[in-house]
């Protein structure tokens, strides 16, 4: 898959049904625990995201590599490599960039610039803080997936996504938003923490038919059953259920890639039993 | 400055009084807006930056590089020896680097390494959808300036940011947590638009001491006489008053080097004027 032709929601929807499975392996390469036998610097980032990539590529819906650990180790032109890599030997998988941009007009456009021309994702993760008018040019972008933050996954999310306004919170209205709306080309996402089930059931309930991207799993303490059982969309999908370190960091030594891949075995598995618990 | 030992807010009083400016210029190097002598690609937005800088430092009170600029173009290398060069040339201008980044844990911190360490600003603008915990990473830099984005320049920027709960706007909340109970270290700043004075009046009022980020003066429409009415603090400083395009393209031949100093003097004249008019 270029990225160029094809639609993210098309291009996910097919990886759904062809891997049979909802798990994205997020790629988070963090310089302190990568195996010391993979050496430092740029050279061990690629080798290590590469052998993970290898690994777990058939257990993996999406992947999604975080653009900041690639930017503090000056390391984006490993970060463009890796991702042509992955649609070079696994195409059909797409490839999220997790940047949270969030800016508005010829900024944005450059962000834009950055995520699907530099780095030619399939999608990007981008922060709404800003409105409207700051997402649309990542929306200019036919084919391309955006997945706005919507209810985040980490104790202070609350801070300003559960405020009430009109009898609706924050969260609430970007997801109503986004299902509606703003959703013309029919690209858009949301980003719900697996943290919050009760907050997860109420998104899916707003915006039905959304990929819905839910880190928190795993190391974060998100529950697997209780994710799915809220965030399934009628058809039995709909969700992109992330897992970075739980994955990347299973073993830290020379058998890293196979630890590695078990972890992204059982963590497949897991999501299908709680899909097939949720439909009986 | 090497900005590891000193304090943003310390500084940016200091180069307040030294260069009698409240003016910030903006680094948004668009290729397609470089001076077509100066060639193409990295060499070109090396000289353009650096011809800038050197024809507008005496004029500044900050610097502040869009990294969306240099992201787009692959060009962090660039960015990171503009800012060397600002510290080693004009030592005791601040460099606030514009990336609006927001993310939590782990994550934070690595961007928080690639503003501070990699790109050695001394200041950076934060997006807070997130909360208080994905602010935290960057306050525990002793002496970094963390901007947050507050009431932002562009028309979506009301979207979300004025919405009302519990009888108090969400940029007004935004305000009153940073001048608070969020700004132990001291070291907070505020991003207010020139396109909405009455609210850009309303954080000073929240937030009396805090250095306020504004943009919008000038491409965005923003008036100077109005921003400094409204933003000035009770000791006649406390804005970072920015301008970009205006600055940067005042001249987009052989010339723009000359033309962006006229342009940045007018501009700082024009704030001066207003501060006087305001204090009489």
């Amino acid at each position: 898959m270029s990225g160029e032709r094809v639609s993210f929601r098309l291009s996910l929807g097919q990886r759904w049904e062809a891997a049979d499975s909802l798990l994205c392996v997020g790629l988070d390469p963090d310089p302190r625990r990568i195996p010391a036998h993979l050496g430092k610097g740029k050279p061990a980032i690629l080798a290590f995201c590469s052998e993970i990539i290898a690994a777990t590529a058939d257990q993996a819906c999406a992947f999604k590599p975080q653009v900041a650990y690639f930017a503090a180790a000056g390391a984006e032109s490993v970060l463009e490599e890796l991702v042509r890599y992955i649609h070079r030997e696994h195409p059909g998988i797409p490839v999220i960039l997790d940047a949270k941009r969030g800016d508005i007009g010829h900024t944005a456009e450059q962000y834009a610039a950055e995520a699907f021309d530099r780095f030619q994702a399939d999608a990007l993760t981008v922060n709404p803080f800003m409105g409207l008018d700051s997402i649309e040019p990542y929306l200019a972008r036919p084919g391309k997936g955006v997945i706005l933050l919507c209810r985040t996954s980490n104790p202070g999310g609350g801070d300003f996504q559960l405020l009430e306004s009109n009898g609706e919170r924050l969260f609430e209205r970007i997801a109503r938003l986004a299902a509606g709306p703003w959703n013309g080309g029919g690209e858009l996402g949301l980003v719900v923490g697996a943290t919050y089930p009760e907050e997860l059931r109420r998104v899916r309930e707003l915006a039905p038919t959304l990929p819905l991207l839910v880190p928190g799993v795993g190391a974060q303490g998100g529950d697997v059953q209780a994710t799915v059982t809220a965030g399934l969309d009628a058809a039995g999908g709909g969700l992109v259920i992330n897992s970075s370190r739980a994955i990347l960091y299973a073993g830290e030594d020379r058998d890293f890639a196979g630890a590695a891949r078990r972890a992204s075995v059982e963590a497949r598995d897991a999501i299908r039993r709680a899909v097939t618990a949720r439909q009986h």
